[in-house]
């Protein structure tokens, strides 16, 4: 198995000093999207200039990448477009589950989800409330209700399968199971688990789901998102970002909007090219990798640094969940003086994050972290704690982004 | 003066057997973006990780490209920014529009806008209509009757200031003029004319504008887009789309979502770095370029194309204004078999564009473009009618995108 992941490995332009534990934030770059942005630069954009939209593969490109996410996420081809971010196809997704329940009112989620699905929720309800004669309400509980508060007053519940700060994976199946009998609609959010988990849309039954590209996709800095539409629910949703390049056919310029009969539906303005260029590029490293052996790989690699950490120091105290099936490809810890302590991990060389309030959180990547690595990064992380390297760390101004 | 376009001439990476005058639907590749973006690969991405978002200014990048937009269009500093698509960046401005205007229920526009604006209404009428005590209306006239259109029952007026078929500009001053009499909110689409005409935002009162990064500003392919929004309202409206990029102070994971007090409000989720990073080096090519000039120049170029084309052929029916004040930056003509004549140009090497039914289109772009140019497609132009061309041209099979 780990030979392929030696493999991987190869695929990745990672700096020789550093052990990155942040793919879950941001993945490395794969050799093969700076040959891809190189050649859209020289021989697509700069040569066949307009031409590319035809000829370089660009128009189709949504689709061409959204394939390749769907065969990583158990969905049908066909069913996946690669386009805007996260946020934007949430949007899309509330607003189209809601249009097919109409009669229902509540939006429910749980207080792990990631905040801007909440946003994205808050914006939603406010924005109908100024019309609606019965009004919306987002029902906010803790994830540990989530199934027995689906009822048939609920319209759709959103919830993302692993929670970004303590890495524990939710019981979706059974989540689902439930909206499906209380004729609820279900929008799950892969940020954390696409490219993590094996996760089958199809088998599941989900109706929406969303995610990111560039985290474990590693598609590069704010790299298009992705938005899954059930294949039979494709033609009874009404986008509500209706633009042109969602048209059935945008190049007629017809005065009046007809939706695509396709998942290009889902497509709003002009996607992004060079983002989904370089995202193209990153998936083909999944080629010949199944996610059952990653999956294996990563709780390996957890279990791994989980041990060596409780033998190394006992400041850290786990943050996730100590079942590896609980838990998604992260590995968290509460640390009190966690920003200064990630700050000083960063200055060895271990490249993990912070999130409020005290949360220390590295991402097991198998696909370029192995074991000498994670062995490494325990020595450094017990290095910094036991000379207290953090305390010089803790009085430095704390950034916009960690 | 054309000194100054001999030398920004030299930062584009064009192809020697090609007159591309095709920038209005996608402009050609600076020599800038490409050694940027090299950059971003080389040093920022794969070098810093995670940390580029603060070490390599991706987290201000939006508000950096917004700034150098905000000075092409008469904006002030802190008022525009680059983010999603035009399409996204509309649907933003007239939910926002409509929420300053509650009372009111007519979104005002013409034919000639471009459907993709007309779509994006669509959706937003159809949507508030599911729950609207009283209906929204999307009421569509004549481009010469939008300032009678305008009345007290008008939210909002959105009107592309450039006519993307004929070039043809509308008197947005008295149509702003007009709104602001009667209340009404301005959205402009400038797609067609930010980096194409002097633009003034500030003193004409406008209340909100969007437009393209991909066309005039040469972003490529995708390039994200840009809204500006009027400072004095910038604390009157509340983003529909709530994401967490536009919120005060995102990396605090709050439930609650609560908007940034600056133009990042408008930002939703995380935006595409490549493609700003490339947006953001080819704007620098306006360095010491007046849009006064570049206007000037245009029309001066404009004028010679459309003389040589009256000189050379009978066959090509002018579809823009003939007087140069009332035309953008693109010039063109009505034929018949207008498909089949702009293959058949390619074929020659000079780049125009189709546009249903039967409109060939040229864009007159300064910064590249110059009288040799000019002469040359002229000459190749005629050649095509002269031979009948486009004879053979015809009869193949549309592909999508021309």
């Amino acid at each position: 198995m780990n030979r392929i992941f030696e493999q991987t490995k190869l695929a990745f332009d990672l700096p020789k000093d550093i052990i990155y534990l942040d793919g879950n934030s941001l993945g490395p770059m794969c050799h093969a999207s700076r040959t891809r942005l190189m050649d859209e630069m020289d021989n697509q954009w700069s040569k066949k200039l307009i031409g590319g939209w035809n000829e370089s593969g660009w128009y189709q490109l949504s689709q061409t990448v959204g394939d390749k996410i769907a065969a990583l996420i158990g969905a049908d081809k066909g069913s996946v477009s690669a386009v805007d971010s996260t946020s934007i196809n949430l949007y899309k997704a509330l607003h189209a589950a809601l249009g097919l329940n109409s009669e229902r009112r509540v939006i429910l989620s749980d207080k792990s989800n990631f905040p801007t699905d909440l946003y994205v929720a808050q914006g939603i309800i406010k924005q109908l409330n100024q019309h609606a004669d019965k009004p919306f309400i987002l029902k906010i509980v803790e994830a540990k209700e989530l199934i027995s508060a689906i009822d048939k007053n609920v319209a759709v519940v959103m919830v993302t399968q692993v929670d970004y700060a303590t890495g524990r994976l939710l019981p979706i199946a059974d989540i689902i199971a439930k909206a499906c009998l209380q004729g609820t609609k279900t929008i799950v959010d892969l940020c954390h688990s696409a490219g993590a988990l094996e996760v089958n849309l199809t088998a599941l039954g989900v109706d929406f789901a969303i995610g990111c590209g560039y985290k474990y996709f590693n598609g590069g800095p704010g790299a298009p998102a992705f938005i899954y539409v059930k294949p039979s629910l494709l033609d009874k949703i009404e986008p509500v970002l209706s633009g042109w390049m969602g048209h059935a056919s945008p190049f007629d310029f017809d005065l009046q909007y007809r939706p695509a009969d396709s998942i290009n539906k889902m497509r709003v303005g002009t996607p992004s090219i060079l983002g989904l260029a370089s995202l193209d590029a990153a998936l083909d490293v999944w080629q010949g990798v199944s996610l059952k052996q990653l999956r294996a790989r990563s709780i390996e690699l957890s279990e791994l640094f989980i041990k060596e950490i409780n033998q190394h120091t006992s400041e850290l105290e786990l943050a996730s969940p100590v079942n590896a099936q609980m838990r998604g490809s992260q590995v968290s810890f509460c640390f009190e003086q966690g920003y200064a302590l990630v700050q000083a991990l960063i200055a060895q060389g271990v490249v993990g994050d912070f999130r409020m309030p005290n949360i220390v959180r590295f991402g097991i990547t198998p696909l370029y972290i192995d074991e000498a690595d994670i062995l490494q990064a325990v020595q450094k992380i017990a290095l910094v704690l036991e000379q207290r390297l953090w305390d010089q760390a803790q009085f430095k101004v704390r950034s916009a982004v960690t």
